[in-house]
């Protein structure tokens, strides 16, 4: 097998990279020399998963990678343009992101639930205010989302006493952690139902926008909103309209529709509204494990073994089959 | 049987009281008049049982209530008074606050780990960075009180995928959840291995002032220290020292030598610390649950059956066997 050309999309070192010395030839470029190296590139790394240029340097009929990795959850920054229907492979870091991702949502649910930026704004103050606050145990979610972050948060929930719904695309009547998953028809009557509304979909062409107005007019009162989906499943002004007028009592957003979130946007200091930098999933050491997960599956690649965490491009996520043919 | 005479310490009206009419003479005192009528009573309700009025009350040779209920997990503001051998029983609100602690408890660990006042204090600046986070799952944490609040707050732990060291007054090499409860002697060790130390004891004289400049210094950089129990736990000048010089990395403490504390104390803007107002506990509807307890526990006294929650003078708690005989 002749030295496979690795192009890596990168803003940063990459660790542990020299685990491929004289088993590729590896690539660095930038989002502008991208288009040109493109077509001569064996496997495409996006280290920089972040970027939209891969989307925009994309070639049309000419060659390209026919690998190409996303050391990220989501691949929507990628589709549709790669998928078509020309053979090229993508993988995700799917796993790697469950538990930190969990964690991060349980801790907002219970900081919510305890008031906690109430409590350090009044220690700023120097002002001792007791306050009643909320039992986690005995409350309802529903989860949007039923992949592996979804389903790992369901499971955190579930061990603190939170009874769970998850929605997923494919509805099932059985499920042996959750009793089932419901599709996305019977969101109307769990929304009205939950205490905490925990946003974790792929972004797909369908989901884009499913927090709107009218989503959120479903919710109670008392209801919490979490978004650790992507920005663009919120109409934020919707979601901040619904907070203004106490439609819903609280949300945290960790992704927004523009990332960085701008200085000057009005999000920042909306009353109820916890906001946090798109960091939801990266704890220490989580640069080291993406880069493990691609290299192991890069010696799948090389042995011709079939890939870990192909994404189904059709659906825009790895289906739960984790297996799939090798390109 | 004679009706009961009920006195009531309190400061607030007591829910659901009225369940007693026509079975007690209810009477209600503030702190200056208690002494006057305890020798009057049969029973007596510390309603409001953050004071100190019934130890500095309490008649010598007299006659004195036969049962007193604190409604609250500590019985350190009634000890060592009214254990004076002449047979009145203490009862406490075992129970009622396990659940809510130990959600209060893993909120602040999550929070610790996520660093969530730092993000708040960045979104009050307007200002999107970026960090990397704390994994919660692999850690390890040592709980200090191995009573029904400290094994909540383990089991919570435990379930989030945190190794968890128990420490009780009796040791025990067996313990089908934990494994083992480890004696006060294993501290020095297990303080060097724990990532989160959460102190819940009870408060007594063997108790008092445990977590001093010598505990700190066992501890690790990284560690984080968090108090539940009673301040009197914590020398707390010897805490701030250890965050200053980066002994330790942070501190949450619901509970202080004085309460409330002081508006100029120095420790409201210790760096690394957070502070609460002694609130772990008391989630909406907690006076209700009070109520029922104590009404429950007062059918068996007029019952003349075994009543709950007895506390052990001499311990200073309710001992893992949850019944004593009637008085």
């Amino acid at each position: 097998m002749s030295e496979t050309c690795l192009l890596v999309l990168d803003d940063e070192p990459l660790p542990r990279l020299d685990r491929l010395a004289g088993r590729a030839r590896v690539v660095h470029v930038d989002e502008k020399r991208l288009a040109d190296q493109l077509p001569h590139a064996d496997v495409l790394l996006v280290w920089d998963f972040l970027s939209d240029a891969v989307r925009d340097a994309w070639p049309g009929e000419g060659p390209r990678p026919r690998w190409v990795h996303t050391p990220s959850a989501g691949v929507d920054r990628l589709l549709p343009e790669l998928a078509d229907g020309r053979g090229t492979v993508i993988t995700n870091a799917r796993g790697i992101f469950d538990r930190p991702i969990a964690e991060y949502v349980l801790g907002l649910v219970l900081a919510m639930a305890k008031d906690f930026r109430g409590t350090w704004e009044l220690q700023r103050q120097r002002r001792w205010r007791h306050r009643e606050t909320f039992r986690l145990s005995g409350t309802r979610a529903t989860v949007v989302g039923s992949g592996p972050i979804g389903r790992e948060i369901g499971r955190s929930l579930m061990a603190l006493g939170v009874k769970v719904d998850l929605v997923g695309r494919t509805p099932r009547n059985s499920d042996a952690e959750f009793g089932r998953v419901h599709g996305t028809g019977a969101m109307r009557t769990l929304l009205g139902q939950a205490d905490w509304v925990i946003c974790v979909a792929p972004l797909t062409e369908e989901s884009k926008g499913m927090f709107d107005a009218g989503t959120f007019a479903l919710m109670k009162p008392e209801a919490h909103f979490l978004n650790v989906g992507r920005g663009q499943h919120v109409v934020e002004d919707d979601l901040v309209d619904a907070l203004l007028r106490h439609r819903i009592k609280g949300a945290a957003l960790d992704v927004f529709g523009e990332e960085p979130l701008p200085a000057d946007s009005g999000l920042w200091d909306v009353p109820g509204l916890l906001i946090s930098p798109h960091m939801s999933g990266d704890t220490v050491g989580w640069r080291d494990d993406l880069s493990e997960q691609f290299l192991d599956n890069f010696d799948r690649w090389e042995a011709g073994e079939p890939l870990l965490n192909v994404v189904d491009t059709e659906l825009g996520y790895v289906p739960t089959k984790p297996e799939s043919p090798a390109p």
